[in-house]
């Protein structure tokens, strides 16, 4: 969007961010909001659907971002390397926003409704990134574990990017990937040595 | 509870599902389900208290017998291991219950309301994993994601175990963890190497 929208764009969502987290989200007005911000709130509704659209205005670029990554990941990844590599290409989405996830976060926390609006929210990502992987080949059921194990991983990762500004979130991507290997790899020895015997992809991919 | 009262609260839930299945949840009374399972609607409340309780009536039960078995699970388990300790110990509710399991959740995905409900019970039930690891001394964030990732290999399990009779869903959970970690040991190989030199539980408690 031109530079002065995005000036108001990003000023609409400071206020807004600043009322909900003094008075609670459900006792904040759009025209509050607007005032807050020193524009009109017709200024307001020219950048937002309503209230709600302030926090995940977000989610439709998240979507595309993700969904685009999977389906252009590398063949020779296994189905877990492609999500990582999706997420790895949504790193800069979240980065450029980092000022303002952490409030984001907290009033989410806060209200009950949005908290749902969230899970479900997380859910329909999940199903797109498992669907994503289903189009490469990878069996349905292999695609949805992948797909919520990683997710987990994505959880852990920005729960650690968020502590720490001095790392990258790309960084923690790997990080949490690595992690959730390792916990998952003294799961059931005995069944690695007896069925992992074939490559990456083996038993993974469709015939 | 003693044999009558189980005979009439299997033959209410038996009714309820076929109800639901023929004509939409919604769509469906309270009264009906007890006339067609040939009790009184007095009867009915003794035994749920509304609705909706027959399809969720076994939460407590799972989720005390899943708690348990965390607190319980011998203290040389890795945090995944303690999370498939506990997965076994609740198996048995669910090969019990099999018949009406399939059914619940045809109900359950055909109606949007109950939908929002089973998916934020489990993050509850996740999120009391997830508790109870970090009771058993391991760092909450590896807690959160030990817990959450297995949720994933559970779905795997049960989608399988809903898939082929023939096969015990203690097995079938094996077979879901074995999978997840076949999946994630290829996530990011050169981590392993640099990382991945200590025991099982090396950097995951608390000192």
């Amino acid at each position: 969007m031109p530079r002065n929208r995005e000036v108001v764009h990003r000023r609409l969502q400071q206020a807004a961010l600043e009322l909900f987290l003094e008075r609670g989200y459900d006792q904040t007005t759009t025209a509050e909001i607007a005032a807050r911000a020193g524009v009109t709130q017709r200024t307001f509704f020219r950048h937002f659907a309503d209230k709600r659209d302030i926090l995940f205005d977000q989610e439709i670029r998240l979507e595309t971002t993700l969904v685009n990554a999977v389906a252009h990941a590398p063949a020779h990844l296994t189905p877990v390397q492609m999500v990582l590599f999706a997420l790895q290409a949504v790193e800069a989405i979240f980065e450029e926003q980092r000022a303002f996830i952490e409030p984001r976060y907290a009033v989410i926390a806060a209200t009950p409704a949005l908290n749902e609006r969230e899970l479900t929210k997380t859910t329909a990502l999940t199903e797109l990134l498992a669907s994503g992987l289903e189009q490469r080949g990878i069996v349905k059921e292999i695609a949805t574990l992948a797909a919520q194990a990683s997710m987990a991983a994505c959880n852990y990762a920005m729960t650690a990017w968020l502590a720490d500004s001095s790392v990258r979130l790309s960084i923690q991507f790997d990080r949490a990937f690595a992690q959730l290997s390792r916990l998952f790899s003294k799961a059931l020895p005995e069944f690695q040595e007896t069925e992992d015997r074939g490559g990456a992809n083996r038993g993974l991919k469709r015939d």
